[in-house]
Protein backbone atom coordinates (compact mmCIF):
# COMPACT_ATOMS: atom_id res chain seq x y z
CA UNK A 1 0.00 0.00 0.00
CA UNK A 2 3.22 2.45 0.03
CA UNK A 3 2.14 5.37 -1.83
CA UNK A 4 -1.30 4.34 -1.96
CA UNK A 5 -4.31 6.31 0.06
CA UNK A 6 -6.00 3.56 2.50
CA UNK A 7 -8.36 3.84 4.93
CA UNK A 8 -7.90 2.04 7.75
CA UNK A 9 -10.16 0.18 10.93
CA UNK A 10 -8.37 0.10 14.17
CA UNK A 11 -9.27 -1.92 16.86
CA UNK A 12 -8.72 0.13 19.89
CA UNK A 13 -8.77 -1.33 23.34
CA UNK A 14 -8.38 0.39 25.80
CA UNK A 15 -4.39 -1.07 26.69
CA UNK A 16 -1.15 0.34 25.77
CA UNK A 17 -0.48 -1.96 22.24
CA UNK A 18 -3.53 -0.48 20.76
CA UNK A 19 -3.03 3.11 21.57
CA UNK A 20 0.50 3.18 20.41
CA UNK A 21 -0.88 1.58 17.39
CA UNK A 22 -3.52 4.61 16.86
CA UNK A 23 -1.22 6.86 17.34
CA UNK A 24 1.25 5.17 14.74
CA UNK A 25 -1.19 5.25 12.32
CA UNK A 26 -1.97 8.69 13.00
CA UNK A 27 1.37 9.75 12.69
CA UNK A 28 2.17 8.42 9.17
CA UNK A 29 -1.30 8.19 7.64
CA UNK A 30 -1.71 11.48 5.22
CA UNK A 31 -4.59 13.24 6.16
CA UNK A 32 -7.22 12.59 3.94
CA UNK A 33 -6.95 9.31 4.52
CA UNK A 34 -10.01 8.18 7.07
CA UNK A 35 -9.30 6.00 10.13
CA UNK A 36 -12.36 4.08 11.89
CA UNK A 37 -11.46 2.98 15.58
CA UNK A 38 -13.90 0.33 16.71
CA UNK A 39 -14.05 -1.42 20.57
CA UNK A 40 -15.73 -4.46 21.24
CA UNK A 41 -17.69 -4.87 24.38
CA UNK A 42 -17.39 -8.96 24.39
CA UNK A 43 -18.69 -9.43 27.55
CA UNK A 44 -14.98 -9.02 28.78
CA UNK A 45 -14.32 -9.06 33.01
CA UNK A 46 -12.32 -5.77 32.46
CA UNK A 47 -15.36 -3.93 30.80
CA UNK A 48 -13.58 -0.51 32.14
CA UNK A 49 -10.95 -0.65 29.38
CA UNK A 50 -14.21 1.22 27.44
CA UNK A 51 -13.22 4.12 28.90
CA UNK A 52 -9.77 4.13 27.94
CA UNK A 53 -10.48 3.57 24.47
CA UNK A 54 -12.80 5.94 24.02
CA UNK A 55 -10.70 8.54 25.90
CA UNK A 56 -7.42 7.88 23.34
CA UNK A 57 -9.96 8.32 20.34
CA UNK A 58 -11.15 11.67 21.71
CA UNK A 59 -7.41 12.44 21.99
CA UNK A 60 -6.74 11.83 18.64
CA UNK A 61 -9.97 13.12 17.48
CA UNK A 62 -8.74 16.26 18.71
CA UNK A 63 -5.16 16.00 16.89
CA UNK A 64 -6.33 14.31 13.45
CA UNK A 65 -8.96 15.31 11.51
CA UNK A 66 -9.97 11.97 9.55
CA UNK A 67 -10.20 9.90 12.89
CA UNK A 68 -13.40 9.14 12.79
CA UNK A 69 -15.87 8.33 16.02
CA UNK A 70 -14.99 5.36 17.88
CA UNK A 71 -17.29 2.76 16.99
CA UNK A 72 -18.92 0.00 19.98
CA UNK A 73 -19.42 -2.94 18.48
CA UNK A 74 -21.54 -4.85 21.11
CA UNK A 75 -21.11 -8.85 21.22
CA UNK A 76 -21.55 -9.19 24.72
CA UNK A 77 -23.46 -12.62 24.80
CA UNK A 78 -21.72 -13.77 22.26
CA UNK A 79 -18.47 -15.66 23.45
CA UNK A 80 -20.94 -16.39 26.79
CA UNK A 81 -22.78 -18.46 24.19
CA UNK A 82 -19.26 -20.58 22.49
CA UNK A 83 -17.02 -20.25 25.21
CA UNK A 84 -17.30 -20.90 29.06
CA UNK A 85 -13.68 -22.14 29.58
CA UNK A 86 -11.92 -18.51 29.65
CA UNK A 87 -11.35 -16.34 32.96
CA UNK A 88 -11.77 -13.21 30.59
CA UNK A 89 -15.40 -13.96 29.59
CA UNK A 90 -16.60 -16.05 32.67
CA UNK A 91 -15.06 -13.77 35.91
CA UNK A 92 -15.97 -16.34 38.05
CA UNK A 93 -12.47 -18.59 37.31
CA UNK A 94 -9.18 -17.42 38.70
CA UNK A 95 -6.93 -15.18 36.23
CA UNK A 96 -4.64 -17.92 35.76
CA UNK A 97 -0.66 -17.28 35.56
CA UNK A 98 1.80 -17.84 32.34
CA UNK A 99 4.04 -18.90 34.85
CA UNK A 100 1.84 -22.15 35.96
CA UNK A 101 0.25 -23.05 32.41
CA UNK A 102 1.38 -23.86 28.83
CA UNK A 103 -1.33 -21.62 27.75
CA UNK A 104 -3.35 -19.79 30.58
CA UNK A 105 -7.03 -19.33 30.54
CA UNK A 106 -7.15 -15.74 30.32
CA UNK A 107 -6.54 -16.75 25.78
CA UNK A 108 -10.50 -16.35 24.56
CA UNK A 109 -10.59 -19.07 21.75
CA UNK A 110 -11.34 -17.72 18.97
CA UNK A 111 -10.87 -13.98 19.99
CA UNK A 112 -8.67 -12.29 17.57
CA UNK A 113 -10.13 -14.66 14.71
CA UNK A 114 -13.80 -13.08 15.58
CA UNK A 115 -12.55 -9.46 15.85
CA UNK A 116 -10.71 -9.77 12.79
CA UNK A 117 -13.82 -11.17 10.51
CA UNK A 118 -15.85 -8.40 11.91
CA UNK A 119 -13.53 -5.64 11.24
CA UNK A 120 -13.01 -7.27 7.63
CA UNK A 121 -16.74 -7.12 7.24
CA UNK A 122 -16.77 -3.29 8.52
CA UNK A 123 -14.02 -2.76 6.48
CA UNK A 124 -16.18 -4.21 3.37
CA UNK A 125 -18.77 -1.73 4.26
CA UNK A 126 -16.76 1.81 4.38
CA UNK A 127 -14.07 0.84 1.82
CA UNK A 128 -11.43 0.55 4.27
CA UNK A 129 -8.31 -1.57 3.00
CA UNK A 130 -6.19 -1.79 6.07
CA UNK A 131 -7.13 -3.76 9.45
CA UNK A 132 -4.79 -2.64 12.23
CA UNK A 133 -4.77 -4.48 15.33
CA UNK A 134 -2.19 -4.44 18.75
CA UNK A 135 -1.64 -8.23 18.65
CA UNK A 136 2.24 -8.62 19.85
CA UNK A 137 3.55 -11.91 20.17
CA UNK A 138 6.48 -11.18 22.42
CA UNK A 139 4.98 -10.47 25.42
CA UNK A 140 1.59 -12.07 25.43
CA UNK A 141 1.83 -15.69 26.86
CA UNK A 142 1.37 -17.88 24.18
CA UNK A 143 -1.88 -17.10 22.81
CA UNK A 144 -2.03 -18.74 19.34
CA UNK A 145 -4.28 -15.76 17.96
CA UNK A 146 -1.37 -13.44 18.75
CA UNK A 147 1.50 -14.88 16.53
CA UNK A 148 2.66 -13.31 13.45
CA UNK A 149 1.79 -16.74 11.64
CA UNK A 150 -1.83 -16.35 12.64
CA UNK A 151 -2.10 -12.74 11.27
CA UNK A 152 -0.03 -13.51 8.23
CA UNK A 153 -2.84 -16.19 7.38
CA UNK A 154 -6.12 -14.55 8.70
CA UNK A 155 -5.21 -11.31 5.78
CA UNK A 156 -5.09 -13.96 3.29
CA UNK A 157 -7.63 -15.42 4.05
CA UNK A 158 -10.03 -12.03 4.45
CA UNK A 159 -8.93 -10.50 1.11
CA UNK A 160 -9.86 -14.55 -0.40
CA UNK A 161 -13.52 -13.89 1.17
CA UNK A 162 -14.38 -10.35 0.65
CA UNK A 163 -14.76 -8.35 -2.45
CA UNK A 164 -11.29 -6.05 -2.55
CA UNK A 165 -7.84 -7.08 -1.17
CA UNK A 166 -7.30 -5.73 2.67
CA UNK A 167 -4.19 -5.78 4.31
CA UNK A 168 -3.89 -6.54 8.26
CA UNK A 169 -1.09 -4.21 9.79
CA UNK A 170 0.73 -5.16 13.30
CA UNK A 171 2.31 -2.01 14.29
CA UNK A 172 3.78 -3.22 17.48
CA UNK A 173 3.36 -6.99 16.50
CA UNK A 174 7.39 -7.43 16.81
CA UNK A 175 8.15 -5.59 19.44
CA UNK A 176 8.68 -5.95 23.14
CA UNK A 177 6.41 -4.14 25.92
CA UNK A 178 9.32 -2.12 26.78
CA UNK A 179 9.70 -1.30 22.92
CA UNK A 180 6.06 -0.57 22.49
CA UNK A 181 6.47 1.98 25.31
CA UNK A 182 9.24 3.54 23.87
CA UNK A 183 7.55 4.00 20.21
CA UNK A 184 4.69 5.54 22.34
CA UNK A 185 6.71 8.01 23.95
CA UNK A 186 8.45 8.99 20.84
CA UNK A 187 4.78 9.36 19.29
CA UNK A 188 3.24 11.63 22.40
CA UNK A 189 0.96 8.63 22.30
CA UNK A 190 -1.80 9.93 25.54
CA UNK A 191 -0.51 6.16 27.26
CA UNK A 192 -2.07 8.10 30.55
CA UNK A 193 -5.55 6.87 29.03
CA UNK A 194 -4.60 2.99 28.52
CA UNK A 195 -5.66 0.11 31.48
CA UNK A 196 -4.12 -3.08 30.98
CA UNK A 197 -5.14 -4.78 34.12
CA UNK A 198 -7.39 -8.06 33.01
CA UNK A 199 -9.15 -7.30 36.34
CA UNK A 200 -11.71 -3.97 36.75
CA UNK A 201 -10.91 -2.72 40.06
CA UNK A 202 -10.57 0.78 41.00
CA UNK A 203 -6.76 0.37 40.35
CA UNK A 204 -4.85 -2.02 38.36
CA UNK A 205 -4.53 -5.32 40.61
CA UNK A 206 -0.89 -5.64 39.82
CA UNK A 207 -0.72 -9.31 39.71
CA UNK A 208 -2.08 -10.53 36.71
CA UNK A 209 -0.16 -11.45 33.74
CA UNK A 210 -0.70 -8.76 31.70
CA UNK A 211 -0.30 -5.96 34.82
CA UNK A 212 3.09 -7.53 35.65
CA UNK A 213 4.28 -6.99 31.96
CA UNK A 214 3.31 -3.75 32.25
CA UNK A 215 5.30 -2.64 35.19
CA UNK A 216 7.89 -4.74 34.01
CA UNK A 217 8.20 -2.68 30.83
CA UNK A 218 8.07 0.51 32.98
CA UNK A 219 10.70 -0.80 35.40
CA UNK A 220 13.12 -1.88 32.38
CA UNK A 221 13.05 1.72 31.03
CA UNK A 222 13.61 3.29 34.55
CA UNK A 223 10.41 5.78 34.09
CA UNK A 224 7.33 5.45 36.18
CA UNK A 225 3.71 4.59 34.43
CA UNK A 226 2.02 7.80 33.31
CA UNK A 227 -1.43 5.87 34.28
CA UNK A 228 -0.90 5.41 37.53
CA UNK B 1 -8.17 -36.68 9.56
CA UNK B 2 -9.18 -40.48 7.72
CA UNK B 3 -9.34 -43.17 9.96
CA UNK B 4 -9.15 -40.49 12.95
CA UNK B 5 -12.07 -39.89 15.69
CA UNK B 6 -13.72 -36.49 14.86
CA UNK B 7 -15.89 -34.17 16.29
CA UNK B 8 -17.59 -31.84 14.40
CA UNK B 9 -18.89 -28.37 13.84
CA UNK B 10 -21.69 -28.55 11.68
CA UNK B 11 -23.34 -25.32 10.23
CA UNK B 12 -27.10 -26.03 9.45
CA UNK B 13 -28.45 -22.81 7.98
CA UNK B 14 -32.57 -24.61 7.05
CA UNK B 15 -30.91 -24.32 3.55
CA UNK B 16 -30.77 -27.51 1.25
CA UNK B 17 -27.12 -27.62 0.93
CA UNK B 18 -26.39 -27.57 4.71
CA UNK B 19 -29.11 -30.15 5.20
CA UNK B 20 -26.86 -32.53 2.52
CA UNK B 21 -23.93 -31.64 4.38
CA UNK B 22 -25.48 -33.20 7.55
CA UNK B 23 -26.80 -36.05 5.71
CA UNK B 24 -23.37 -36.26 4.14
CA UNK B 25 -21.64 -35.91 8.13
CA UNK B 26 -24.35 -38.84 9.65
CA UNK B 27 -23.63 -41.13 7.03
CA UNK B 28 -19.81 -41.00 6.70
CA UNK B 29 -18.78 -40.79 10.60
CA UNK B 30 -18.24 -43.75 13.07
CA UNK B 31 -21.33 -43.33 16.12
CA UNK B 32 -18.55 -42.43 18.20
CA UNK B 33 -17.96 -38.51 17.19
CA UNK B 34 -20.11 -36.05 17.89
CA UNK B 35 -21.97 -33.54 16.01
CA UNK B 36 -22.29 -30.13 16.90
CA UNK B 37 -24.90 -28.45 14.45
CA UNK B 38 -24.89 -25.02 14.88
CA UNK B 39 -27.53 -21.93 13.75
CA UNK B 40 -26.96 -18.64 13.34
CA UNK B 41 -29.52 -16.20 14.12
CA UNK B 42 -28.02 -13.01 12.54
CA UNK B 43 -30.85 -10.85 11.95
CA UNK B 44 -31.31 -12.25 7.85
CA UNK B 45 -34.40 -11.18 6.73
CA UNK B 46 -35.05 -14.88 6.20
CA UNK B 47 -35.49 -15.93 9.77
CA UNK B 48 -38.19 -18.38 9.35
CA UNK B 49 -35.37 -20.40 8.29
CA UNK B 50 -34.35 -21.30 11.73
CA UNK B 51 -37.56 -23.27 11.79
CA UNK B 52 -36.09 -25.63 9.02
CA UNK B 53 -32.82 -26.24 10.83
CA UNK B 54 -34.70 -27.10 14.08
CA UNK B 55 -36.57 -29.60 11.91
CA UNK B 56 -33.41 -31.44 9.91
CA UNK B 57 -31.05 -31.67 13.29
CA UNK B 58 -34.37 -32.93 15.11
CA UNK B 59 -34.75 -35.76 11.98
CA UNK B 60 -31.08 -36.75 12.83
CA UNK B 61 -30.87 -36.73 16.33
CA UNK B 62 -33.72 -39.40 16.08
CA UNK B 63 -31.52 -41.53 13.97
CA UNK B 64 -28.16 -40.88 15.04
CA UNK B 65 -27.35 -40.68 18.36
CA UNK B 66 -24.22 -38.47 18.57
CA UNK B 67 -26.16 -35.33 16.62
CA UNK B 68 -25.94 -33.05 19.89
CA UNK B 69 -28.69 -30.30 20.47
CA UNK B 70 -29.22 -27.51 17.62
CA UNK B 71 -27.11 -24.85 19.24
CA UNK B 72 -28.71 -21.27 18.56
CA UNK B 73 -26.05 -18.01 18.44
CA UNK B 74 -27.45 -15.26 18.67
CA UNK B 75 -25.99 -12.48 17.16
CA UNK B 76 -29.18 -10.41 15.48
CA UNK B 77 -27.50 -7.19 16.10
CA UNK B 78 -23.81 -7.86 14.79
CA UNK B 79 -24.76 -7.08 11.51
CA UNK B 80 -26.94 -4.49 11.64
CA UNK B 81 -23.91 -2.56 13.29
CA UNK B 82 -21.56 -3.96 10.54
CA UNK B 83 -23.35 -3.82 7.12
CA UNK B 84 -26.41 -1.93 6.01
CA UNK B 85 -25.58 -2.28 2.61
CA UNK B 86 -27.03 -6.21 1.96
CA UNK B 87 -30.68 -7.01 1.74
CA UNK B 88 -30.27 -10.14 3.77
CA UNK B 89 -29.37 -8.19 6.94
CA UNK B 90 -31.28 -4.64 5.82
CA UNK B 91 -34.65 -5.77 4.35
CA UNK B 92 -35.62 -2.72 3.30
CA UNK B 93 -33.76 -3.01 0.57
CA UNK B 94 -34.69 -5.01 -2.40
CA UNK B 95 -32.82 -8.36 -3.14
CA UNK B 96 -30.66 -7.64 -6.40
CA UNK B 97 -30.45 -10.85 -9.09
CA UNK B 98 -27.30 -12.22 -10.25
CA UNK B 99 -28.36 -11.53 -13.92
CA UNK B 100 -28.24 -7.42 -13.28
CA UNK B 101 -25.14 -6.99 -11.42
CA UNK B 102 -21.36 -8.52 -10.53
CA UNK B 103 -21.89 -9.07 -7.03
CA UNK B 104 -25.61 -8.89 -5.97
CA UNK B 105 -26.60 -7.47 -2.06
CA UNK B 106 -27.97 -10.35 -1.03
CA UNK B 107 -23.96 -10.86 -0.68
CA UNK B 108 -23.58 -10.05 3.39
CA UNK B 109 -20.01 -8.73 3.34
CA UNK B 110 -17.83 -10.89 6.46
CA UNK B 111 -20.83 -13.59 6.77
CA UNK B 112 -18.62 -16.92 6.41
CA UNK B 113 -15.74 -15.00 7.64
CA UNK B 114 -17.39 -14.41 11.17
CA UNK B 115 -19.56 -17.56 10.97
CA UNK B 116 -16.25 -19.71 10.69
CA UNK B 117 -14.76 -17.34 13.29
CA UNK B 118 -17.34 -18.38 15.83
CA UNK B 119 -17.65 -21.84 14.59
CA UNK B 120 -13.42 -21.91 15.08
CA UNK B 121 -14.19 -20.28 18.99
CA UNK B 122 -17.20 -23.28 19.83
CA UNK B 123 -15.18 -26.00 18.18
CA UNK B 124 -12.09 -25.38 20.41
CA UNK B 125 -14.25 -25.18 23.78
CA UNK B 126 -15.96 -28.55 23.33
CA UNK B 127 -13.02 -29.88 21.07
CA UNK B 128 -13.93 -30.04 17.42
CA UNK B 129 -11.43 -31.01 15.16
CA UNK B 130 -13.90 -30.72 11.56
CA UNK B 131 -15.72 -27.40 11.08
CA UNK B 132 -18.47 -28.44 8.21
CA UNK B 133 -19.96 -25.39 6.07
CA UNK B 134 -22.07 -26.13 3.22
CA UNK B 135 -21.08 -23.64 1.14
CA UNK B 136 -20.71 -23.77 -2.78
CA UNK B 137 -18.50 -22.25 -5.22
CA UNK B 138 -21.34 -23.96 -8.45
CA UNK B 139 -24.17 -22.30 -8.24
CA UNK B 140 -23.80 -19.01 -5.59
CA UNK B 141 -23.66 -15.95 -7.56
CA UNK B 142 -20.27 -15.05 -6.93
CA UNK B 143 -19.82 -14.59 -3.12
CA UNK B 144 -16.38 -13.98 -2.45
CA UNK B 145 -16.89 -16.13 1.08
CA UNK B 146 -17.88 -18.86 -0.95
CA UNK B 147 -14.95 -20.17 -3.22
CA UNK B 148 -12.80 -22.93 -2.65
CA UNK B 149 -9.50 -20.42 -2.38
CA UNK B 150 -11.18 -18.42 0.53
CA UNK B 151 -12.15 -21.62 2.70
CA UNK B 152 -8.81 -23.00 2.01
CA UNK B 153 -7.04 -20.12 3.60
CA UNK B 154 -9.25 -19.80 6.74
CA UNK B 155 -8.79 -23.08 6.99
CA UNK B 156 -4.91 -22.57 7.69
CA UNK B 157 -5.73 -19.22 9.87
CA UNK B 158 -8.08 -20.73 12.12
CA UNK B 159 -5.34 -23.77 12.89
CA UNK B 160 -2.98 -21.19 12.77
CA UNK B 161 -5.20 -19.02 15.20
CA UNK B 162 -6.44 -21.82 18.11
CA UNK B 163 -4.78 -24.25 20.02
CA UNK B 164 -4.88 -27.39 17.98
CA UNK B 165 -5.81 -28.05 14.10
CA UNK B 166 -9.17 -28.15 12.97
CA UNK B 167 -10.09 -28.58 9.02
CA UNK B 168 -13.17 -26.80 7.31
CA UNK B 169 -15.11 -29.60 5.59
CA UNK B 170 -17.23 -28.40 2.47
CA UNK B 171 -18.97 -31.61 1.08
CA UNK B 172 -21.43 -29.73 -1.39
CA UNK B 173 -18.58 -27.44 -2.11
CA UNK B 174 -17.72 -28.46 -5.77
CA UNK B 175 -21.14 -29.94 -6.67
CA UNK B 176 -24.32 -27.93 -9.12
CA UNK B 177 -27.12 -27.65 -6.95
CA UNK B 178 -28.72 -30.26 -8.86
CA UNK B 179 -25.67 -32.83 -8.21
CA UNK B 180 -26.66 -31.50 -3.97
CA UNK B 181 -29.69 -32.93 -4.45
CA UNK B 182 -28.83 -36.12 -5.74
CA UNK B 183 -26.24 -36.49 -3.19
CA UNK B 184 -28.96 -35.85 -0.34
CA UNK B 185 -31.62 -38.23 -2.24
CA UNK B 186 -28.91 -40.93 -2.52
CA UNK B 187 -28.39 -40.02 1.53
CA UNK B 188 -32.28 -39.81 2.49
CA UNK B 189 -31.67 -36.44 3.83
CA UNK B 190 -34.95 -34.48 4.43
CA UNK B 191 -34.89 -31.89 1.66
CA UNK B 192 -38.54 -31.20 2.20
CA UNK B 193 -37.44 -29.63 5.64
CA UNK B 194 -35.54 -27.36 3.74
CA UNK B 195 -36.05 -23.11 2.61
CA UNK B 196 -34.26 -21.58 0.13
CA UNK B 197 -35.78 -18.11 -0.58
CA UNK B 198 -34.44 -15.24 0.52
CA UNK B 199 -37.48 -13.71 1.80
CA UNK B 200 -39.62 -15.03 4.70
CA UNK B 201 -42.57 -15.50 3.11
CA UNK B 202 -45.75 -18.30 3.64
CA UNK B 203 -44.44 -19.69 0.42
CA UNK B 204 -40.94 -19.62 -1.71
CA UNK B 205 -41.40 -16.31 -3.59
CA UNK B 206 -40.54 -17.96 -6.56
CA UNK B 207 -38.50 -15.19 -7.82
CA UNK B 208 -34.83 -14.46 -5.98
CA UNK B 209 -31.44 -15.81 -7.26
CA UNK B 210 -32.25 -18.74 -4.90
CA UNK B 211 -35.06 -19.55 -5.47
CA UNK B 212 -34.36 -19.98 -9.15
CA UNK B 213 -30.88 -21.61 -8.55
CA UNK B 214 -33.21 -24.25 -6.79
CA UNK B 215 -35.86 -24.48 -9.03
CA UNK B 216 -33.57 -25.05 -12.44
CA UNK B 217 -32.15 -27.74 -10.48
CA UNK B 218 -34.95 -29.81 -9.39
CA UNK B 219 -36.31 -29.26 -13.28
CA UNK B 220 -32.77 -30.47 -14.18
CA UNK B 221 -33.68 -33.27 -12.17
CA UNK B 222 -37.05 -33.58 -13.43
CA UNK B 223 -38.00 -34.37 -10.06
CA UNK B 224 -40.58 -32.07 -8.11
CA UNK B 225 -39.68 -30.07 -5.16
CA UNK B 226 -40.12 -32.03 -2.08
CA UNK B 227 -40.87 -28.66 0.36
CA UNK B 228 -43.11 -27.41 -1.93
Amino acid sequence: MAGQKSNTIVLVSGGLDSAVCLAAICASDPEDCKIFPVFFYYGQRNAKECFYADAVVQHYRDLHRNVQELKYIHIRNLFRQLVVSSSITNPSLPLEKKKDVALPNTFVPGRNIIFLACMASYAEEVGADRICIGVNSVSTPGYPDCRAEFIFKMGLAITAGTSFPKKISTPVGHMSKAETIKLGLKLNAPLKFTWSCHDNGKLPCGKCDSCESRMEAFEELGLPDPAL
